[in-house]
């Protein structure tokens, strides 16, 4: 790629000949590691137009620059930056330079925390137990497609390109308040739902919302990794409630809470279905202590062994329950689309909020997402993808059976993965360790414990990206390296 | 669309028979305005095996619901939802309920705050002096388009369905750092760019960051609405700085600041361009007072009257200045793309953020827009806009000229719009909506000041959305409407 002469400007600060401010801008490009060698630079003629400077003037720069070694010339072609010039030094200190303490300049910091690792090139492994990436055999590709096509046509053209404010899709807004809402018995009005860039963003924003310093509120533990970070950043009182095979036990709630994060449909990650009459329960609790419900309302598609259950949201008759929405997990996570559901006063102020964070989601990905959703194909894709796990499924129970693999936690409604545990004493950490070197991904427990234990024995083991094939193969690896970790429990 | 099965669910805690409870959900259903008339619903046989009751007892249900006027059949095609069923009471209430006190509730208020207002149905009035939106004449919707099917393709699948949990694309973040930022004289490597969704997004990251209850932030004013609300949100101490004809003055910036927001290229929406002097004046000041300098790279690329002036960060050699930059001006708002360039320990945290809050701009829209840079489109397209606008904007002087409206800022460098001041007396608000009512969209001052004041006499007119022969005559009703108000004023 040439050179942009934009890049050229001059400075009437300069002390020196117009000559040398140029020399010194190009061997300044050359030094700083923004030129690199083999680029072309601007013609004599155009970046003497750009600089109103004479031709001449920039020639004999360039003609410096080259008996310097930083430019060399092919002829009547022109410039270029020689592989003989000077290399520029190491770049980071560059930007960061050394007179500002970045220790005490940032105000608030967020890095930390352990989350859920999915290395990049997961696809290159043979046995990738891994939750949440899609499978590109169960994907429904070619229809996607041309939704996509057909949301880039000049129909559609506002609202691929438009500045919406603070507005959703209004086709996409629809389908989801006329058909996805209904299917799960609950009846919103579009100033009740708002989209949001995927369930993570609908449960932060919740959060910002319902919590400040002064309050306080309950999550599942284990629990999805995401949730515990949005309640630390948010700075409230946090309490981790242990779940039992009925998921969330609203006996252990405190009566201090005023909001509870739940996975009613697929506990994250122990996979546990709460059962109706607990779903009452939990219902009776917040009316009785007055505290306000966020349903995450995880994999409740991906039910196969039994219809699912109807939402939390569903049964809610107080207005105590926000619901929350993905596409993640049915169409695939880099969508980034989910959505809210909740009273109007709610949604107003998460509406309001989305807006300064980030304005909304990207108007093409929310319209090709109403053509997919509203022909069908996703209800398609869904099916598919249900037969799919059901097989898979099938061959993990045999497999993890045969291998005496230890499951924690199975989900009696379907889903996409186990909670295992295992054997006393092996650290799953050091076992995924083990497994990746073998071509196995298994993902360690640790990410989704509130404790911090030295050691951890659970783990999880996902059938969404697997091939049925590499089932049995991949078990019988994770039971050997198993096997191998207990000997050195054993041993030590 | 007919009613989907998996919307019915039997109750374990039903007190009645079978019959009566199909009975009520199809009824409820109706009653909730879930199902509409016209609707299809489950065929008896399919229902019973979803719920796993006798066919017997659905059609018994049925058969009660037709009687009822709930249902109609159509002969063997199955049960429909009646054109005579009782209708929904209103929605609104039901999702509320009434025994939550939202006002308490919600424990950050978020909404409230002035915004510029963008009808959606701008297109159907004919002197759209409005910013900030597309001209479908302009932009190039057809290699937008093969870009956009090339990132659907089999190699990009990965790109696309991924979760990259808080990685940025790869491809995208390589042209950035290799061709946008350069033109800037910026260098950065890769972990020294987040890639946000829109700017908005990047300087709502930036102020989290930086900012603390206990910080304090300079802002231009007037300034662009938006960093006021994301200011605000941030509870910093907020120091508004009147800008002058040359922008932000650096003498105005009071010793205690934390981090100054500045709008240099473009400044919002006076237009004002900060010449070269008063850049270095800043970075020594924020060299002596210890601050932080936020550039919002807003719109250089518009410069057709001058060359672009470098931008700040590139002048910064202390590592103090955080750039955003934005592809929502010169490509479209509704893709939702900019980016932050500055250290990499303030990278790391705005990443980590990013990653609780969303974490990361769909992969589709990063995929697309890398494309349609690498492959210079995105250069033709500014080069075709700063055309365009060049010739809208010598027909909006003269016009404007003609009629005597008064100019308080037109940038020297080129842009798309111009700050306006109205004749003493004239509320700008007011003026607004006359000229709505006459299909001229104008945008009044009022969100970009800080002063409550009780009229404001500023506004903008761009010229960024409207075509060339509709400039003229839409001015003339401007000043029409100006001397009608100005005849009012003296009137009163």
């Amino acid at each position: 790629m040439p050179i942009a002469v934009e890049t050229f400007f001059l400075d009437p600060a300069f002390e020196g000949t117009l000559q040398q401010q140029i020399q010194q801008m190009v061997a300044g490009g050359i030094l700083s590691g923004r030129f690199r060698p083999g680029e072309k630079l601007p013609s004599s003629r155009k970046l003497a137009h750009h600089l109103g400077v004479s031709r001449i003037t920039v020639t004999l720069a360039y003609n410096e620059l080259m008996s310097d070694d930083y430019l060399t010339s092919a002829g009547r072609s022109g410039y270029y930056v020689s592989d003989k010039a000077p290399e520029p030094p190491e770049l980071t200190q560059r930007m960061s330079g050394d007179t500002v303490d970045w220790s005490r300049a940032i105000g608030t910091r967020f890095s930390g925390g352990i989350q859920i690792e999915k290395p990049v090139d997961w696809r290159r492994y043979k046995y990738p137990f891994l939750y949440g990436q899609v499978d590109p055999t169960l994907f429904d590709r070619q229809n996607w497609r041309l939704c996509a096509v057909r949301a880039l046509g000049q129909r559609d053209f506002d609202s691929l390109t438009a500045d919406q404010m603070d507005r959703d899709d209004p086709q996409l807004l629809e389908f989801i308040a006329r058909n996805t809402l209904p299917r799960r018995g609950i009846l919103a009005s579009p100033d009740e739902i708002l989209i949001t860039i995927g369930a993570q963003n609908a449960l932060w924003l919740t959060a910002q919302v319902l919590l400040t310093q002064r309050r306080t509120a309950a999550h599942e533990d284990p629990s999805y990794p995401g949730i515990r970070s949005i309640l630390r950043q948010s700075r409230c009182h946090r309490l981790p409630i242990p779940v039992d095979a009925d998921g969330l036990p609203p006996d252990l709630i405190p009566p201090e809470t005023d909001v509870v994060f739940t996975t009613p449909s697929h506990q994250c990650p122990t996979a546990a279905t709460m059962p109706l009459e607990r779903r009452h329960a939990l219902l009776d609790r917040a009316r009785k202590d007055d505290f306000l419900i966020v349903e995450d309302d995880y994999e409740f598609e991906m039910s196969f062994l039994r219809p699912p259950s109807p939402a939390l949201k569903s049964l809610d008759e107080d207005g105590r329950v926000i619901y929350i929405g993905s596409f993640s997990k049915s169409l695939f996570p880099g969508l980034r689309l989910g959505y809210l559901a909740g009273p109007a006063p709610f949604i107003r102020e998460a509406r309001a909020l989305r807006s300064a964070v980030l304005r909304h989601p990207p108007g093409h990905m929310q319209r090709t997402a109403a053509y997919f959703l509203s022909l069908g194909h996703y209800d398609a894709l869904v099916k598919r993808l249900r037969t799919a796990f059901q097989d898979r499924r099938r061959i993990m129970d045999k497999a993890m059976a045969q291998h005496g693999l230890e499951i924690a936690g199975a989900g009696t409604f379907g889903g996409s993965s186990y909670w295992m545990r295992a054997p006393d004493g092996v650290d799953t950490k050091q076992l995924a360790e083990t497994l990746r070197a073998r071509s196995v991904l298994i993902e360690p427990g640790e990410a989704f414990c509130e404790r911090t234990a030295r050691t951890y024995r659970h783990y999880r083991l996902a059938y969404s990206s697997i091939t049925a094939p590499q089932i049995a193969p991949g078990v019988a690896l994770i039971a050997q390296a198993m096997e191998e970790a207990q000997a050195g429990v054993i041993h030590a």
